[in-house]
C-alpha cells in the first residue's frame, strides 16, 4: 500500500516519464492512486473479519481512529482529484486554486499512513511477542523495529523528492495559452504556462507586458508547489 | 514539546512578526527550539530514570528508535542552523544552498516527533489500561484516542501554515546587495533580495540583465521555500 501510493506520489518527478504526455502521466497518477484504495479497502475489511472472526472488539485504538480517517480523507481526496483534474469539465482557476490543496493533502494523507503504520507494526509487537516479550529485545522485534525504522526514512526519502522544486515536471513544450492544468513551476514565473503560450525557455524568456506579469504572480502563488 | 516546536516553525509565518527585525525573529526561532531541546533532554532523562527505578528495559521499542533517532537529528539540526544561520561566518552560497535542506528536515523532524508521540501514547493505553482493557474503550481510551487524533490534526495545521508561500515573511525593506540570507520568496523572483538592492516593490520593478537573471533562477532555486 505504501508503495503504491509512493509510486503515485513521485511519478510526476521521474525524469524519464517527461517526455510522456500529462494526460498519460495523470492516468498513471490516478490508476496507481485507485491501486492503493483498492488494497486500503481490502486490507481493512481483512481486518474486520479477523477481528469478528476471533472476537477481538473493532475500531478501539488509536491506530484504527487514526487509520480510518486516512482513508476517509484519501477516497474524498480520490474523487476530488478525479472530478476536479481527470474529467475536463473544471474551469482553469479551479484547478489552479485545488492544486496546492491537492499536494498539500496527499502528502499529508500519505504521511499519516506511515504514522498509522508505525502504530499497527507497535501494537502488533506488543500483542504478538509474549515469551520472551517485546521488551526483552527478541531478534524478531530487533527486525521489525528496524523495518519501522526504514519506513520513515522511505518516507521522508519520498517526501524530500516530492517537495524539491527542480525536481518538478517541465512545463510542456508548445504549450497552448490558459493550458488547463494550472502548472506554474516554481521560481520561473516568466516562463509560466498559463498565460504565455510560447515554447518556453529558461534563460531567453522575457515577460510581455506589466498586466501578464501581475496575472503570472497571482497563479503562481495559487499554484504554488505544484506536481500536475 | 510538540507546541514550543510548532511556535519554532511558524514563528516566520505570522504577520504582525514580520515587523520584527530578521535578526530578533531568527534569536526568536533558535532560542524556542532551543528551549525544545532542553525539553526532550529532560523527558529522556526522566524515561531512562523510570525505566531503570521498575526495572523495565530501555530502548526496546519502536517508539523508542524513531524517538531517539528524531532527538539526534534535531540536535544534528539546531547545531547546523546555529553554525551556519545564526553565527556570521557562512558565506551567502552555502547559506542558499543549505536553506532548503534545514526547512525540509526541520518539518520532517516535527513529523516525526509526531508519529513517535502517536506510538508512545498507543503504547501507554496499551500497558495503563488493564481492568477494563484498552480494547473494551473505556471513556479514557476514548478521550486520549481523541487526542492523538486532535495531535494529527494540530500537526497537519501547523504544516499547512509552514508551506504556504504567500504566508511567508516578506523580504526586508532597504535590503542591501547580497543581503546574507538567501531570502528569496516563491514566484517573486524578480523581487529578489539577493540581486538587486533598492527597496522591493512586487508590481514595478524589472529584472536589469540577463545575468542577474539567470543569478536569480539559480539562487530562487537553491533558496526555493525559504523561511528565513
Amino acid at each position: 500500500l505504501v508503495s503504491v501510493l509512493s509510486s503515485a506520489i513521485i511519478v510526476y518527478r521521474l525524469p524519464w516519464t517527461w517526455k510522456c504526455s500529462k494526460l498519460l502521466m495523470k492516468f498513471i497518477h490516478a490508476g496507481l492512486n485507485t491501486i492503493a484504495m483498492i488494497l486500503a479497502i481490502v486490507s481493512m475489511v481483512a481486518v474486520f473479519e479477523y477481528h469478528n472472526a476471533r472476537n477481538i472488539p473493532n475500531m478501539y485504538s488509536l491506530h484504527s481512529w487514526i487509520g480510518l480517517t486516512a482513508v476517509i480523507f484519501y477516497s474524498l481526496q480520490l474523487f476530488l482529484g478525479f472530478a476536479v483534474f481527470l474529467l475536463p469539465f473544471a474551469p482553469v482557476p479551479l484547478r489552479a486554486a485545488l492544486l496546492p490543496i491537492h499536494v498539500y493533502s496527499g502528502l499529508t494523507i500519505f504521511a499519516t499512513v506511515i504514522a498509522t503504520a508505525l502504530m499497527g507494526i507497535t501494537e502488533k509487537l506488543i500483542f504478538s511477542l509474549k515469551s520472551p516479550a517485546y521488551s526483552a529485545s527478541p531478534p524478531e522485534a530487533t527486525f521489525v523495529n528496524c523495518l519501522g525504522l526504514l519506513l520513515v526514512i522511505f518516507g521522508a526519502l519520498i517526501l524530500w523528492m516530492a517537495s524539491r522544486p527542480h525536481w518538478k515536471r517541465p512545463p510542456e513544450k508548445n504549450a497552448k495559452v490558459l493550458q488547463p492544468t494550472g502548472e506554474t513551476p516554481e521560481g520561473t514565473e516568466a516562463e509560466s504556462t498559463m498565460t504565455d503560450g510560447t515554447n518556453a525557455n529558461k534563460s531567453d524568456k522575457r515577460i510581455n507586458s506589466e498586466a501578464a506579469r501581475k496575472q503570472n504572480l497571482k497563479l503562481d502563488e495559487a499554484a504554488q508547489r505544484s506536481t500536475m
